[in-house]
This record gives structure tokens, C-alpha cells and sequence, in this order.
């Protein structure tokens, strides 16, 4: 198992920019507004929609859940900057903006800040907000339907990985948990379980669609499938563990939102039920452990560890 | 071509309650809380999720469109009491149970009653109300990827028929036209493009979806999908003129939702552009060109036919 000091030391060697930076082209090529053949008043309605919609999608982002995708294919030997491994990374971070984009809403939690931009409803309005995040879990799965290069039954198990993750059982429950959170105190194991789905489900699809793109159907018959999947839980709940130390300890300029607000908003944190102290040594176990998942791999899952790393490092 | 004397006159051969209430059953099934197999109180977040996504769904409605996936089924030989025809109903009442739900919203139309019960975001709240339709749109795609006894091929072709009427190129599209129609004068090409986006890219996704399961993939190059298709347009726009007629006529009670709402809301309908009896002449013109689209279908398309009639002469 890697050492802490190993963690700190290791030189990134897959080029996590310039991934990111191509998911972001792809992005805006799949956001552009479609050709409007006809000429009515009411296509401007339409582009708007689509403005609003890149707005929500575009300009920042860690784009974790996308890279998670193209360093999971690449561990499976799957080219991640294939048009298909960018499609896929483009779903994950489409249906990560819409529960951004809904979340920001006044309704849940109020926030006018996203990625150091005014978030959707503020830029636009709440009906244009609420709109663009169902139009974007929808191009998730359209997506999927169009991609090229990936096999039918390979895209029903990314389609069946993807909605699980996204739906009651999965992201929208762990959201319904944390609606009522607010002013509860609940116990670590009720905060892993809110936090395993809120943000740890669709971490742990991004890590399933990568691989599934290289492995096919069989996938789910295969070791080094479940070793990336048990990689994913451990690194997704650590990030939101990281997020947790982030929220008391950064700036909301770099965070790029508004920082402590969930210790406002007597939001129970890992950090109010553990300390600061034992909170770093968590969240230092979980990246250690997550490391450990994939230590039977060869050096194609490098890239996986060089995310691990960064998301481990992360200041925002 | 049938005579409006025919289609007064047209006996039902098809059992629509009968098919109305499998489906009402089908969703009921999908939409039990899942098993929960932990005891933490923050279960009871995700049992009150379930239940709120159960009142969007079940409990009344038209089922229009799960019907027409049945009927299209049957067009084409396809079994439409079968699990997989059934679940692919469910999918397309998700999809436009979740349209309710969101266009129910104090952001969009602000209507709190529906199908002659509060609103979701009435007897629950706005946030659950949110999750609610994030999550059925979701749970709708899942049924896809879950449905047995549907060919992967075929699967993929429906996930994209109804993921392009869903998204920002259909239904949401349309919507976002509908929320700067307030006020505005919309001219007859802009309001059936409205209404084409709103509510016919959903109906003709209805009636795609059912003549693929019978099809397969193949069915892209067979005239009898392209007649279904066009019988489709047809009835979605007749649909949506018989909408605006009932909507002047009919009363809260019959309807289930509030009446009148459109008129009072100062958005342009087609019987304010039209006139009372030009709109009603449109809507016969549309519901006999729907007939006359299936015209060399033989007896199994007969469930289409009594579901265009029951359509055409709905009081709500």
C-alpha cells in the first residue's frame, strides 16, 4: 500500500489538463445549439435554452467525474480520448450540472454562486434553471443513445449504471436525505449512506462507464472490474470527505461558491461529528485505502492513481 | 377516409380501461419504495421520496401516451399486455409524469391541483417536488436499460426516440418557448411548432416506441412506421387544439386541473387565434387526417383507431 508520503511525492504522469481541457471541446460541441431551420420568433426561446444550458455546463469545473471515466477506460486499455471515451465523460458531467444547476435553486439550497459564476436561475431564471437541468439529464442519455463506436449491450449496462446512479436510488435519494438534514444531527453511518448517494454513486458510475467501454457486458464477471468499483467508493466518499475540510478551510474565491455555508447552515459535516483533526485522518484513510483497490493493477491504471492524487490534493 | 359520422359511431373494439389499469398497476409496481435493507432513520428521507413520486404518477390520468405505446404494439403484432410493452408504457408515463410535476411549480404555471388532487409541490414541498421530477425522469430510462424480453438493438433505438422528445430538442424545447408566451401574440406556425415540441414530440415518441418493440430496429425503413409516425403528428396537435377547446369549455371539476387557465393567462391558444368554431373544424380536420394516416393498416391497428376516437371525443 502506498504511503502517505508516497501520495505527496507522486509525479502525475497521465495529462489530466489536456484530458480536461478536451472533455470541455466536446462539451461545447455537444451544447451548441442545434441548426434552427425554420426562422420563427419563437427559436430564440430555443437558443436561449441552449445558452442557459452551456452556461450551466461550461467555463470551470474539475471535470472529476468525466476524467474518472477516461482514466477508468484507460486502465482497461480503452483509448480515453476516443470520440466514444469523451461522449461518455460528457454524460457523467452533463447529469453532474443538473444536480448542480437544480441544487443552486432557490428551492433547495439558494446558491448564487457556481464555478465563480452567477448559477443559472441568477442569470437566466428559476423557470430557464429548472428546464435546463431536466434538458441535461435527458442529453446525458441522449448521448449514450448516439454515441458511435460502442457496442449495443455495452451501452445498455452504461445506460443501467447511469440511471441507477442518478435516480431515487441513487443521487436524487441521497438529495432527498439532504433536504432534511438541515438542523438533524445524524450519525456518521446516516452521513456515509447520504453522501454514498448523493455524490459516491454517480463517483462509482463514472468508474463503471470507463471500464465497461473496455470490458463490454463481461465486465461485471470481471476482478479488475470490481477493484476499480471499490476504488470509486472509497475515492467518492473521501472527496466529499475533502469537501467537507474544504468547506471550513477555503475561500469562496477558491472555491468558486460560497464557502461555509453547510457549517451555516447547520448542515451536520464530518468535521462537526469528528473534529478537524480526525476528519484529515479519515479522509487520508480513505484515499490510502482507495489506492490500495488498484494496487493489482498494471500501469495503465496509472492515470486513476494520478486522479486519486490530485482530487486527494485539491484546494477547491 | 372516415366520416365524422363514422368516428361518432365507432364501437370500441379494444379493452383501453382494461389497458389503462395494467398500466396504472405496472407503475404502482415500479413504484413501490424499494426494499430497504438498512434501518437508519434517514430511510424515512427516501420512503417519503417514493411516496411523493408515487403521487406525481399514480391516481388518475389519461394515460394517452402509455396507451398509444400499446396500441402501437398491436399495430404491429406485438403483445401489449406483455411485461416489456407494459414497462415501456410506465417509461413514457414517467416521462410525462416528471413534466407535470416541474411544469406544476411555482416557477412555471403555479398550479396546485392536478388530476383532482394537490400538486407534488403542495401535499409535499418545492424541493421534493424538484426531486420528484428529476427522479422519474430518471426512473424512466432505467426502465429501458431493466425491461426484459427487449433485444439491445431495439432497446437503444427507443432510448433515443424518447431521450430526443424528452430533451431540449423536444419537449423541454417547447417549454421553453411556453414560458415567454405570456403576452406575446404567437402567430398559428409558432404555436403548432410550440405545441409539436410541448406535447407532440412525447406522443409521437409514444407511438415509436411501441411499434419498435415489434419492429426491432429495422422498423426505420418500413412504411408501416412511417404511417404510425405521421398518424402520430396528427393526433398530438389535434390533442393540444382539443386541449385549448376543453380548457374554455370544460370545468375545473371534469378536468382535474384548474380551467380556464390558459384563457385567463393571456397565452395565445388556438382559440384565440382561430375562433371557437375554426379551432373546432382544425380539430376534426387533424383527427380525420390521423385516420386516414393509418388507413392500410389492417384490424390490429384497430386499438389505434378507438384510442384516436376516445382522444378525440375526451370531455377532459
Amino acid at each position: 500500500m502506498a504511503s502517505p508520503h508516497d501520495l505527496q511525492a507522486r509525479r502525475e504522469t497521465a495529462d489530466l489538463n489536456g484530458w480536461r481541457q478536451a472533455i470541455d471541446q466536446r462539451l461545447a460541441h455537444h451544447l451548441k445549439p442545434q441548426e434552427l431551420g425554420k426562422t420563427l420568433p419563437c427559436n430564440q426561446s430555443l437558443s436561449r435554452l441552449w445558452q442557459a444550458m452551456a452556461h450551466g455546463v461550461l467555463g470551470g469545473g474539475k471535470r472529476a467525474r468525466g476524467l474518472l471515466v477516461m482514466a477508468s477506460a484507460q486502465a482497461v486499455g480503452y483509448e480515453p480520448l476516443s470520440e466514444s471515451c469523451l461522449d461518455m465523460a460528457c454524460a457523467l458531467e452533463c447529469i453532474h450540472a443538473f444536480s448542480l444547476v437544480h441544487d443552486d435553486m432557490p428551492c433547495m439550497d439558494d446558491d448564487e454562486l457556481r464555478r465563480g459564476k452567477p448559477t443559472v436561475h441568477v442569470a437566466y431564471d428559476e423557470a430557464t434553471a429548472l428546464l435546463v437541468g431536466d434538458a441535461l439529464q435527458t442529453l446525458a442519455f441522449e448521448l449514450i443513445a448516439q454515441a458511435k463506436d460502442i457496442g449495443d449491450s455495452t451501452k445498455i449496462e452504461i445506460l443501467r449504471s447511469l440511471s441507477r446512479a442518478t435516480g431515487a436510488r441513487g443521487m436524487a435519494g441521497g438529495q432527498a436525505i439532504d433536504i432534511h438534514r438541515v438542523a438533524q444531527m445524524l450519525h456518521q453511518p446516516e452521513l456515509e449512506e447520504m453522501h454514498s448517494l448523493k455524490t459516491g454513486a454517480l463517483i462509482l458510475a463514472s468508474a463503471e462507464v470507463g471500464a465497461l467501454l473496455g470490458l463490454g457486458p463481461s465486465a461485471l464477471r470481471s476482478s479488475v472490474y470490481s477493484s476499480i468499483q471499490s476504488f470509486a467508493r472509497d475515492l467518492g466518499l473521501g472527496f466529499q470527505v475533502l469537501d467537507d475540510l474544504l468547506d471550513v478551510s477555503a475561500s469562496t474565491q477558491a472555491l468558486g461558491k460560497t464557502a461555509g455555508k453547510d457549517a451555516q447552515a447547520e448542515k451536520p459535516t464530518f468535521v462537526k461529528l469528528l473534529g478537524l483533526e480526525e476528519t484529515k485522518n479519515f479522509a487520508d484513510r480513505l484515499h490510502q485505502s482507495a489506492f490500495s483497490r488498484i494496487d493489482g493493477l498494471d500501469d495503465r491504471a496509472n492515470a486513476l492513481r494520478d486522479l486519486a492524487h490530485a482530487l486527494t490534493h485539491r484546494q477547491h
